[in-house]
C-alpha cells in the first residue's frame, strides 16, 4: 500500500478454510487485511466429489470470496497469483505485476494432488481439487455412460462401464459411494441399449484397509457399506501404471475408461517461496505458534503446514484443523494468544452413500442412517452462507427422494467416438 | 436399426423445444423414436442471461434429455452429431461413425449466432446460444470487474467497467439489464477500490426502437425501464467495427473490455443436408403441414425452419412457435392431423430487471411489477421438470430478496492481467 497506515497491514495468501478463518477473525478489527486467491470463490471441498457425481451444482458449494466479506470494510480481496515472497522486503510479488506489502503474513495455499513421482498419470487419472476438476470428471463419468449406450463391441463397453477410483481416504470412499449410487442407480432407468446397474466400480487402496484414519471396525463397516452399494474394493494393492484406458496392479490389469485420483497430496509451493523447511509432502514445518522459522511474522496454516499436534505427530489435512489454525493466527497478530497453537478435535466423518456413514468420535463410534443424518446436517450447517445451505439441503433432498441427481450435464466439446462406420443397434438391453 | 420392425422408425434430429415437443408427443405411441443431440441436456434458453449474469446456474436450466423421456420405453437417446442426411436411402450419419434409419425424419436442429459475414467479431462479442457460452460470459463479466478493482490506469479501469450488449431484441434488452443489476448493484459492497454501480452499461441496436417485435409504446417503456437501471440506449447505432476492447459505431467509439452479441442468429446447416430451398437466414422454406419439399417424410421446425405464418410473413423464431410445430409434426406421424399448421399466438413476454418487464398480448398490454410477476410465473411454469422449477423459484425469491447473485463463480483458468509493476493501491475508492 502507497499510503502510511500506522494499522498492521496483514497478507493472507490463499482463501480456503484456513485463510478464510483468519479473515474473518481480523474482520472490523484494527488491521488492514488482504486476502489474495487465485480463484473469485471460496471453495467448500468436502463436497466436491458430489459435484463430480452430479448431485450438486458449483455454485451450491461456492462462494464468492468477496461477498463473504463484504461486510468488513478492512479487508480486500484480491484475485491475482502469488510468484514470490520477499520475506527480507516484506512484499508478496503478484502474478500481474504487481505487489503488496505486509506486516504480518499468513500462507494458507492449500495442496493439490501429488502423483507421487507419476504425473505422466495425471491425463489419464484426474484429481479433484477444483470445480474446474468436479466438472471434467462429471463430463468424463458421464460421456463413458453415453458411449456405452451406442457401443456395439463388448470389450470397449464393459471398460466404458467400469470405473476406478484410486485410494481409500475419505474423498476416495466417498467418490466411489458416489459413482456407484449414480452410475449403478440414479441414471437406471434412462438408457435402453446398456444396463447401468452392470457399471463396476472399483476402490483401489494401497494400504491394509479404507479410511485408516478410522477405527478398524468402522473401516469394516465402511467397505461392507461400500459392497451393498456395488463398489468392489481391492486393499493391499498399490497401482503400478496409470495409462489410456487401464489400471495396472501388481497381479490384474484393469480396463477402464473413467479413472479418478485420491491418493495423494502435495503441499503448494510456499516451502519454495520461503526455502523453508518442509516434509515429504511440502508441507512447512512450522513452530507451535504456526510461525515458519526464522521469520517472526511469517506464519503457515492448513494443508500447507506441517504441524505436531500433541502426540506430536503431523495434525492431518482436514479443513477443522485449518479453520482452528486461521482463526488461532488471527488471535496471535491481536495479541490476543500467546499460547501454542492447540487443536481441538471433534471427531472423523466420512459418508459413503445414501443412509450410509461412518463418524468416529474416539470413545463414541457410529454407522448407518444416524451417522448419515449428522454428516448431512454437519456439513450443512458448515456452508458458508445461508443460500448454499438452502441450496444443498433441497439437492439432498430431491436426490433422496427421487434419487435422481441435479445436476447431470455434459458441458465442454463433445468429442465424437472413434469412428467405427455400423448401424445403431436396436433396442436391446444387455449386460456386459 | 438392424432388426425387422414393423413399427414406423421417427429421427428426431435435436433436442430444442421443438424436438423434445415432438418426442413427448410421441412417446408410448406405437412408434420406434431416435432423438439425437450433440448434447446431453435440453436447455431452457429463454433464461440462459440469468446464468451469464450468475443469477442462475446451468443445472437449474438443463436437465439431461434421457431423464425427461426415461418414461417412454420407445424412445431412446443418442448423443451425437449428425454429418449428413443420406435422403434417397432415409438414413442419417452421425459423427460417431454411425447411422440410424428411419421413416420419418424431423429437423429440429436450432440456430446459432450470426455475425452477418464479420465472423472475426465472434471473439470479442461472443453470442449467448449454450451453456459454455453464459459460462464464458459470466466469467467475462465478473473478471472486469475483478481486474477493475486492481488496476490503477484510469482508461484501462473506464473500459473494464464498461459492458456493451449489441442487439435489443429480448434477450439483448434481458442481458444489457441483467448485467446492469450485477455489476451496479448486486456486487456493490464487494469491491474497496472501485465503485461499481459506476459501471456503464450500453444496449447498442441498429433499428430505430428496442424490443422491435413489441408495440411502439411497451418499446418505449421497456427504454424508459432500461434507463432507469442505468443502462445507456443506443438505437439507430449499426456497428461498423469489433475488436479486443472496443466497438466501433459510425459516430462513436466504445471502449469496453466487455461485448455480449445479441444481434442476431443463422439456423443450423440443416437446409445444407438436403440441399434444401431457404431464406437469407439459413431457415428452410417449409410447406404449410411443414415438410420440406420435395420430401414426404422430412420436416423441419423451430428455428431451423421458414414457415408462413396466417400473415404470411414467416413465423418468429420463438419457443412457443417451435414447440407447436414439434406437437404438430408428432400428430401428422401419428396421422391426428392432416390440417395444415397453425401457430396459436399468446403474445410477446420480456423482462428488463427486477420487478420490471413488458407483456405485449396485442389488445392488452401490460408492463411493471405486475408483468415482471407473470413474466416470473409463466417461466417456472415452462421450465422442465419440477427440480428446476423449486431451483429457480428459490434462486430468484433469494436474488430479490438480498439483491445478491446465486452463482458469482469464476471457472477455468485465471489468466493474470498483463503485467505492471506497482504496487496495489490503498482502499480508496472513486468513479471512472
Amino acid at each position: 500500500m502507497t499510503e502510511p497506515s500506522k494499522r498492521d497491514r496483514v497478507v493472507i495468501v490463499g482463501a480456503g478454510f484456513g485463510g478464510l478463518a483468519a479473515a474473518k477473525r481480523l474482520a472490523r478489527k484494527p488491521v488492514d487485511v488482504t486476502i489474495i486467491d487465485r480463484r473469485n470463490h471460496h471453495l467448500f471441498q468436502p463436497l466436491l466429489y458430489q459435484v463430480a457425481t452430479a448431485a450438486l451444482s458449483p455454485a451450491d458449494i461456492a462462494a464468492p470470496i468477496r461477498s463473504i466479506l463484504s461486510d468488513a470494510p478492512n479487508v480486500r480481496v484480491v484475485l491475482d497469483d502469488v510468484t514470490a515472497v520477499e520475506a527480507e522486503a516484506n512484499r508478496v510479488d503478484l502474478a500481474s505485476g504487481t505487489s503488496v506489502q505486509y506486516d504480518w503474513l499468513v500462507l494458507a495455499t492449500g495442496a493439490r494432488h501429488s502423483y507421487f513421482g507419476r504425473n505422466e498419470w495425471a491425463t489419464n487419472a484426474p484429481g479433484l481439487k477444483s470445480i474446474e476438476d468436479a466438472v471434467a470428471i462429471r463430463r468424463k463419468i458421464l460421456l463413458a455412460l453415453e458411449r456405452a449406450e451406442t457401443e456395439t463391441d463388448r470389450d470397449r463397453r464393459r471398460a466404458l462401464l467400469t470405473f476406478v477410483v484410486i485410494g481409500a481416504g475419505p474423498t476416495g470412499v466417498e467418490m466411489a459411494g458416489a459413482i456407484a449410487e449414480l452410475a449403478r442407480r440414479a441414471v437406471s432407468r434412462d438408457f435402453r441399449s446398456i444396463t447401468p446397474h452392470c457399471s463396476r466400480v472399483i476402490l483401489i487402496e494401497a494400504g491394509p484397509r479404507v479410511l485408516p484414519a478410522f477405527s478398524a471396525s468402522l473401516s469394516q463397516t465402511a467397505a461392507n457399506a461400500l459392497g451393498d452399494l456395488g463398489v468392489e474394493v481391492r486393499i493391499g494393492a498399490p497401482v503400478r501404471d496409470i495409462g489410456a484406458g487401464y489400471v495396472q496392479l501388481s497381479d490384474e490389469l484393469i480396463l477402464a475408461q473413467t479413472v479418478v485420483w485420491a491418493a495423494g497430496v502435495q503441499a503448494s509451493p510456499a516451502a519454495d517461496w520461503l526455502n523453508a523447511e518442509h516434509d515429504t509432502s511440502g508441507r512447512i514445518f512450522v513452530n507451535p505458534d504456526l510461525r515458519v522459522a526464522p521469520h517472526d511474522r511469517i506464519f503457515a496454516i492448513g494443508d500447507t503446514a506441517n504441524a505436531a499436534g500433541s502426540d506430536r505427530r503431523a495434525l492431518p489435512a482436514v479443513a477443522p484443523v485449518a479453520k482452528q489454525q486461521g482463526q488461532y493466527v488471527a488471535d496471535v497478530i491481536l495479541r490476543r494468544s500467546r499460547a501454542p497453537f492447540a487443536y481441538r478435535d471433534y471427531g472423523n466423518l466420512a459418508t459413503i452413500g445414501r443412509s450410509k456413514a461412518v463418524i468416529d468420535w474416539g470413545d463414541l463410534q457410529l454407522s448407518g442412517f444416524t451417522a448419515w443424518l449428522i454428516w448431512s446436517v454437519a456439513h450443512i450447517w458448515f456452508l458458508v452462507g445461508f443460500r448454499s445451505r438452502i441450496g444443498v439441503a433441497i439437492s439432498w433432498l430431491w436426490n433422496y427422494l427421487t434419487y435422481q441427481r441435479s445436476a447431470r450435464l455434459i458441458t465442454g466439446d463433445i468429442a465424437p467416438a472413434p469412428a467405427k462406420p455400423q448401424e445403431l443397434q436396436a433396442f436391446e438391453r444387455k449386460c456386459a
